[in-house]
């Protein structure tokens, strides 16, 4: 069986464990890492892998999956579909998908390429299960309740802020969807509090949301990267009420986020050229395996 | 907007609940309802709507949502097909599904209609959902636990069973996946017990479970119609252990079923000529509406 060339773009914690996702994966093959750096300080575990800045280093690459910040995945995709490479992000700034996926799908389209963006678990495996609910239940209301765990882009976003040198973003569900966030951070020297909490709160990720920020010793000691999420419908099938559906996850974010990106990479390979979301693509598209094998245990 | 036109094949539990579902949804016409006695003793709510034995005389028809016993749909659907109507059915005899599958693959395909089988929510629903589970922690058990409830499957499969007036089957999960059978019958004269629970203990769809058999003076008092489903995963992503998932639901079980039928009948519509099960359609596809205002609000 041929193998799917997939380069891991950006070695961050995402990063890290899609390279382990797809190492565990029967059915790809790493066709290297791109990082900024490029091979300088690589890691003992890509000592084995091409490591380099630019992915025109790495041969044939069917599929870029890229685990760069969420505000570097646009430039990143259409670099890398003009090069006529699929590519996959976890993009997870909910308002603006719609924009990027316009964007992408025109790129993609002019040069024979697959995109499918946002695929993390939310946005991502949780929009697929919330667009089910939404289908078999149309009427009634769905509470997607996050937590408590710490939010990957959240706590990127606070790391972007002038004056933060580490920081966690917890997210605490009050239930109804509604959440607020716990922000830990370490300042860098001479930034004051006040002016970076301020900015923080101001952030598009945190300017809806009840959000704390608290200076700690060492942002380092409080991580961990459990998160969960309880997904919640009630609703009416046809004129049938009090029909009730949820979803639970427990698990670490990233490890997870990694995996989704995975199967999404896997997924690009089998649709035609455009851009897509998660709920766009048939969930039988993500997994490995004849067809009508997974149909026979799956269905 | 034009709608589509559906017909119901049968009008028995899941086709009166399929009605109510077309009705309520804002994209569908309904065609007419085809059943084997035609206007015949037809009900009060039929009255407004062409009842017929031929699907013919409903006029232009895009897609038959099969209402029928599960044995009668491959006849029905080879049918419809065969007249170019798209059609979906929710079959639900797991092991015989990748069968039925491919043959009427072969028929949609000669005459340009789309099929989708096996659409109600265990196989159907529950299905994209543990497909879905499997490919964000491929390594792990997923466990299926029915119930309590009617089976309305295992139901017909008593109902069918020589000697049976009028029949429940109950599931019970133990847990694990593992269920018990309570069949609660009311014997026709001159037929005994043991012949006949013999009988019920030997068909395909109870075979394998522990099953008892239980007369009772009125199967009607103790039909209700809700039933549940806890679905859970414990697996790996990558080679992260301990990732925790659940799917629960509490349902009237024909009305989503009947809500389902209509979800994949407008599928249909979607869909390049073939067979499909709901794994195999994007969830998207379920849904009304403009795409991108679905993506904005549900990814």
């Amino acid at each position: 069986m041929k193998k799917i060339r997939a380069a891991v773009v950006g070695y961050g914690n995402i990063g890290r464990y899609t390279l382990q996702a797809l190492e565990a994966a029967p059915d790809f093959e790493v066709a290297g890492i791109v990082r900024r750096q490029g091979a300088a300080n690589r890691p003992a575990e890509l000592e084995k892998y091409t490591v380099t800045s630019d992915i025109r280093e790495l041969g044939q690459v069917d599929v870029a999956i890229l685990a760069t910040p969420t505000r570097s995945v646009e430039a990143y995709a259409k670099e890398m579909l003009a090069l006529g490479i699929h590519t996959v992000d976890s993009f997870d700034i909910h308002t603006q998908i719609v924009d990027l996926r316009r964007s992408l799908d025109a790129v993609a389209k002019e040069h024979g390429a697959v995109s499918i963006i946002s695929a993390g678990w939310d946005p991502g495996s949780d929009s697929v299960v919330r667009s089910l609910l939404q289908a078999i239940a149309p009427k009634g209301i769905t509470y997607t309740n996050f937590g408590p765990g710490m939010s990957m882009g959240h706590t990127v976003a606070v790391k972007a802020v002038e004056g933060v040198k580490k920081a966690l973003s917890m997210t605490i569900p009050t239930g109804t969807g509604i959440h607020r966030r716990m922000v830990y951070i370490e300042l860098k020297d001479g930034y004051d509090y006040e002016t970076v909490a301020a900015a923080i709160k101001s952030d598009p990720y945190f300017v809806n949301d009840e959000t704390h920020v608290t200076v700690v010793p060492s942002v380092d000691d409080v991580i961990d990267m459990g998160h969960g999420v309880n997904l919640t419908r009630k609703g009416v099938s046809g004129v049938t009420q009090n029909q009730l559906f949820e979803f639970n996850m427990r698990i670490n974010n990233p490890a997870l986020t990694g995996q989704v990106l995975v199967c999404v990479a896997r997924a690009a390979m089998r649709q035609r050229p455009g851009c897509y979301t998660m709920i766009e693509v048939p969930v039988i598209d993500l997994l490995p395996g004849d067809r009508e094998d997974l149909i026979r245990h799956l269905v």
